[in-house]
C-alpha cells in the first residue's frame, strides 16, 4: 500500500480520491463510517469572504480560502459527473446581517476591511436587504452581501466521494480505529499504523486526516506533532413544510447562520464551545440558536426541527489548518480545518496529493505548515524534508 | 371475548388490567405498540390542584381529579408490587411560579380561588420559593406551593402495565389498527370490530380508549359519537450530566412546566396547539419552551437535550373526558382526557370496569357522560341504557 489516509471525512476522502487518481494505491481507515463525524454535521458554507479575519494570519487564510472557493465549482462538477450524485451546490451568495446598532457598526468595519482587500462585498440598506430576502425581520439594521460565498451540502458531497473513491479503487475500511503510527528504518520514518485491536497495516506514507480525533493517535514523535482539540458546535436541521422559498441566500449574523438547501431544508448553526469530546446537544445551545434566528428571520418558527446535532471542529492552537509534510518522513498532516473544512477540502486534497508525490510545498501553504507546532529543541539539527513547508525544526523521535 | 379495548395507552392498558382482574376476558387492540402514542410523550403530572379551572365544569373535573390523585398511590404500589417495575412516583409537590407582576397578580387570584375550594395550597414569597428550589431565578415574583400535586413517569407506568396485563392474561395485540365498530342484533348493539386489513374480532363489549385517534374509527352511530380532536403538545426531555438536584419539585409557570425525575432527567413541556395530526416538533415550539424555562430556571441551559417529541392530547369540545357507556349498547367510551390522562387513568379504569360489569354510573361521572355530545334528534325515543350516564338522547343508527 502506497498511502494510508486516517479519517474518512470530507478531507480524508477527497485526498484519497485525488491520490488514487494520481496513480497511488490508497486505503482510508475510518473509525466509524465515512462522513459520520464532523462532515455529517457541517453546514457546508464556502465563505472565504464572510469568514475573513483581521491580521496577517487572517490574510494568509483568506488567500487559501479564495483559492479553495475557486476550486470548488470544478471539483463539484467532476464529482457530480463521475458519480451522478448532486452535491447540492447553491450559488446564491451570502448576506451578513446586523440586528442592532452595535452589529451595524461592526458590519461597517467589516465592510471597510473587505473593501481594503478588494473583496466582492456590497453594502445594503435594510430595505435593499429585505428586497433580496423578504423573510428578514423589519428590525434588521444593515446588511452586507458577499455574492461569491456559496454553499454545498456536505452529506451529499460525502455520498459522492464514497462513490467516486469506490469507482477508482480506493479501499475504504469502516470501523477501523487507528491506535498508533508505526515507525522504523534509519533514518526513522513511517512504516504504517496499528489498529485498535492490534492489526498492523503497512504503508509507505500516512496522511492524518482524522479531524479532532487526530491528536488521539499514539506514536507521533513530538517534533512531528500537531496539537488538535475538538471545538463543539451545536447545529439544527430545519425543514419548511411549505417547501423552499423562505430564504434563498445564506444569512449570517452575530453568533450564527442559516444555510438554505434547495428543497426547503435549512441548517441553523452553530455554537462554538470548548467542551472536549462532549457530544450532547444542550438546552442552552438550542436556545441561543433559536433565539437569534427568530429575531432575524421570524418565519423560522414555523419550520420543523428534523435534527439537533453536535459536531466537533478540529482546532489547532492558532485555529489555522495543518496541511503538508511533518518533520517525520512519510507522515503528512491534513487536519485542523476548524470552521473551514468543507471549503478547504478540494484544495487540501490537491496540496496533499502533491506532497505525497514529493512535490515541494507551494507558498500558499506557508500559513499551514505543521512544523509551526514543533516544540523548540535544545539541539537543532538539519530539518528532514519539512523545511519547504515553512521552517520545520529538528526531528525528535520517540518523545 | 368479553371485552375489546381499543387503544394500548395508559387508559386502555389500565382498563384492561382492571377488567381482567374483575374476571372478564380482555384483548387490547393497539394501532402501534402499547404506550407508543400520547402516553409515551406525557410528562406525568398528577396535578388536580394546579390544573383546577374556574367555573362549574372546572369544579366537577376537580372532584374527579382529587379522587384520581387519591387513587394513585395504591394503584402505583399494586403495580410495582405485582410487576417489580418502579413507576417513578415522586411525592415532592408542585410550585406554581410567577415571573412578572402580571403573573403574580394571576397567581394571587388562583390562590384565592383554591383557598375558596379548601385546597391545599400555600403562598410563598420569592425568598421562600428559592429556599425550597434554589435553582429558581432571583427574578421570580411569587410562588404557590401545591404540596399534594405529585408526578409519575408514564413510560415506567406503561412498562409496568404491560407486565401486569401479561401476568393476568390480557391479550395485547400490537399493530392492530381498528377500522370500524361492528353492529348487529335487535335492538342493535356492538358485536365487535373490524381491523384495517379486514379481520373481524368479535366481542360482547368494546371500550374506545384510542385517545386522539378514537374519532377515526368508523361505524359509531351518531347518537353514540364523541367528537375527539388531537391537540398538539411539544415537549423536551432533558438530562443533567451532573446528576439529580437542580429541581426537586415540579415547577409550573405560564405556558409550561418542568417535571424532575429521580435520576437527573427533566421533562420540559408543553405547547398547546391546534394543528391536527401534525407530529413534527417546530423551531417555534422549542424556542417557546426553552425561553420560558431559561428565564425561570437559568441552570436549565447546562442540561442536555435527550429528546424533542410531540404528543397529541385527545380533546373533546369541552375538553372534559368522555368516560362511560354510550347510547349504543356494548360501546363504552374512555377518551378525551386531554391534559389529564395520566392523572385520571386509575380512576377511569375503575369506573369503566364498573360500567363493563353493568354497574350504574356514579355521580362522580356526571361531568364525563359521553351522551353530552349526542346531537339533538327530531324524534326522541327511549334511551337505551345510557341514561345512567347522564341523560343520553335517542339512538340513531347508521348515520
Amino acid at each position: 500500500m502506497d498511502v494510508l489516509v486516517v479519517g474518512g471525512g470530507i478531507i480524508g476522502m477527497s485526498i484519497a480520491w485525488r491520490a488514487r487518481q494520481a496513480g497511488m494505491s490508497v486505503t482510508v481507515l475510518e473509525r466509524d463510517g465515512p462522513g459520520e463525524g464532523t462532515s455529517h454535521v457541517a453546514a457546508g458554507m464556502l465563505a472565504p469572504v464572510a469568514e475573513v479575519e483581521f491580521g496577517a494570519d487572517g490574510r494568509r487564510l483568506l488567500e487559501l480560502g479564495l483559492h479553495a472557493a475557486r476550486a470548488w465549482p470544478a471539483f463539484a462538477s467532476e464529482l457530480e459527473i463521475s458519480t451522478g450524485v448532486s452535491v447540492g451546490m447553491l450559488r446564491t451568495g451570502t448576506l451578513l446581517v446586523a440586528r442592532d446598532d452595535d452589529d451595524a457598526r461592526e458590519l461597517e468595519r467589516q465592510l471597510s476591511f473587505r473593501q481594503s482587500l478588494a473583496l466582492a462585498v456590497r453594502r445594503l440598506r435594510p430595505s435593499e436587504a429585505r428586497e433580496l430576502e423578504p423573510a428578514l425581520a423589519p428590525t434588521v439594521r444593515l446588511a452586507l452581501e458577499a455574492p461569491d460565498d456559496h454553499s454545498v451540502d456536505p452529506r451529499l458531497v460525502l455520498a459522492a466521494l464514497e462513490r467516486a473513491c469506490a469507482s477508482v479503487g480506493v479501499q475504504v475500511r469502516a470501523n477501523a480505529l487507528v491506535a498508533r503510527i508505526e515507525l522504523g528504518g534509519v533514518p526513522e520514518r513511517v512504516t504504517g499504523v496499528t489498529l485498535e485491536h492490534g492489526e498492523r497495516v503497512p504503508a509507505e506514507q500516512v496522511v492524518l486526516a482524522a479531524g479532532p480525533w487526530s491528536g488521539l493517535i499514539d506514536g507521533v514523535p513530538q517534533a512531528a506533532t500537531v496539537p488538535v482539540r475538538p471545538v463543539k458546535g451545536q447545529i439544527m436541521r430545519l425543514r419548511d413544510p411549505a417547501g423552499p422559498g423562505l430564504l434563498r441566500r445564506v444569512v449570517r449574523f452575530r453568533g450564527g447562520y442559516l444555510v438554505p438547501r434547495e428543497d426547503g431544508r435549512y441548517v441553523l448553526g452553530a455554537t462554538v464551545e470548548e467542551r472536549g469530546f462532549e457530544l450532547a446537544p444542550t438546552a442552552g445551545g438550542a436556545y441561543q440558536l433559536l433565539r437569534d434566528a427568530h429575531e432575524l428571520v421570524p418565519g423560522v418558527s414555523e419550520l420543523e426541527i428534523e435534527e439537533l446535532s453536535v459536531g466537533l471542529r478540529p482546532g489547532t492552537p492558532d485555529n489555522s489548518p495543518a496541511i503538508g509534510p511533518s518533520a517525520l518522513p512519510g507522515l503528512i498532516w491534513a487536519t485542523g480545518h476548524y470552521r473551514n473544512g468543507i471549503l478547504l477540502a478540494p484544495l487540501t486534497a490537491e496540496l496533499v496529493t502533491g506532497a505525497l508525490a514529493g512535490e515541494p510545498a507551494p507558498a500558499l501553504l506557508s500559513a499551514c505548515a505543521p512544523a509551526r507546532f514543533a516544540p523548540p529543541t535544545a539541539h537543532p539539527e538539519t530539518s528532514t524534508g519539512a523545511s519547504t513547508a515553512g521552517g520545520a525544526s529538528a526531528v525528535e523521535v520517540g518523545a
